[in-house]
């Protein structure tokens, strides 16, 4: 099954990244091959791939119309990894497991933007419940700016029995939610090993899925609109849990 | 000067702040009312505003097809403050100013997200660049979740004789950047007056804006994707701050 990824930043990061099989790479005729555009020929060519000048038009029908800056890739599936391969990751760069868990969010949005996030605070993988909510389509490379083609990411049919499987690994299931019994996130000690849980626009999280959890942290919020978008109060989250690691794995850029 | 709110949200908070002069409602043909929008119908009637019912395709000429619910409002302009209004919130709410100046941010999606995180987080006043930044449209009310109808918005001429008042104010100017001499957020003391300043999408601060900080503030990155939405980074140093403050007004709901 192929599909296609289209976007600069995306296309960059999935070539870069050398995780998919690649087919073609799109280009506009309109285009010019300044800046970027080279930069991502240059990458195209290192991986072999093939790179077609074609109509704009062309580029707007594969990619449904949505923003796609002329550039069109031709990939094979996304690479998902199973639990095991995370948990590895964690091991071998000597940190604590940082996961983030992900119950039927369904805004390939939300789904992208904390997967930009979860890249930039270096989560070790991203658990995604199957079927219902969302999994890495096109529409969520594009919003995480391509930062999920180089993220570990699980799909599993059940989601409390993943969970239960990082609890006998020591992992503390730590659910974002609201209401009593929860612990406002600076309360928390979470330079350990953990996993963020995040639940639905709208519902939250799921009943067994919040009771699986083994503490539910908050943020507190004082506005009018008591409300927060779920990417945004989990983007909080992942830095809260990062900055109480002491941003491992940090090398400040001196440019 | 009138325009169009919609979306449930947007006109249930702009009808419950009554700042703004309210003209009619309108409702689409097909809509029920249940739940919200009898709440809304409700708020509508108590501002004494007219409901009309209306082919649906008329709220989506009006809402430029946006995504409205089958809901518009016609309003007044939006209610500026000044400056020394936002000030005078503070001083009544016995608080450190808090303020988030935006520096001619361009997409009214992240404009709106920031604003519902200030609303959380109780801001008591955002500054924004006039002409070339956003200022508070209707894709703006709708970003913000309707929050921005219950904030202290300024919008000035010239944002770095602002940001200097703001200095005679006793108030510190951090801005977000990246690059050499910045300070990771956790590394200063965000409990004192402050004044949050945000640079546009891809460009970041302006030179002058930059240089009239007292200090710059970074958000650590490891990832792969080394960049991070200025809408995400935003909130993320926004509910820093406020919890340096100690969540300073917050009142825990207990359902």
């Amino acid at each position: 099954m192929t599909e296609y990824l289209y976007g600069r930043w995306p296309v960059l990061e999935s070539l870069r990244a050398g995780r998919r099989s690649f087919e073609q790479l799109l280009l506009a005729e309109s285009m010019d091959e300044k800046g970027i555009v080279d930069t991502i020929q240059d990458a195209a060519r290192q991986r072999g791939v093939n790179v077609r000048r074609v109509p704009r038009r062309v580029i707007d029908d594969l990619s449904k119309n949505a923003n796609n800056q002329g550039i069109a890739l031709r990939v094979g599936v996304y690479p998902y990894v199973d639990l095991d391969e995370i948990l590895k990751t964690a091991r071998e760069q000597g940190e604590h497991p940082f996961l983030l868990v992900l119950d039927l969010l369904k805004d390939p949005q939300n789904v992208g933007a904390l997967l930009r996030v979860a890249d930039s605070v270096g989560v070790h993988g991203i658990v995604l419940q199957e079927r219902r909510g969302v999994d890495v389509t096109a529409a969520v490379v594009s919003a995480s700016s391509g930062a999920v083609e180089h993220l570990n990411v699980t799909v599993v049919t059940n989601l409390v029995t993943a969970m239960r499987r990082l609890k006998e690994e020591n992992i503390w299931l730590a659910g974002l939610d609201i209401g009593p019994d929860t612990l406002t996130l600076d309360k928390v000690d979470l330079n350990r090993p953990i996993a963020l849980v995040m639940g639905s626009e709208g519902e939250g999280l799921r009943r067994l899925v919040r009771e699986t959890c083994d503490l539910r942290i908050t943020l507190p919020m004082r506005g009018h609109v008591a409300s927060l978008n779920v990417a945004t109060a989990g983007s909080i989250a992942l830095y809260a849990a990062w900055q109480a690691r002491g941003w491992q794995g940090w090398t400040p850029r001196v440019p």
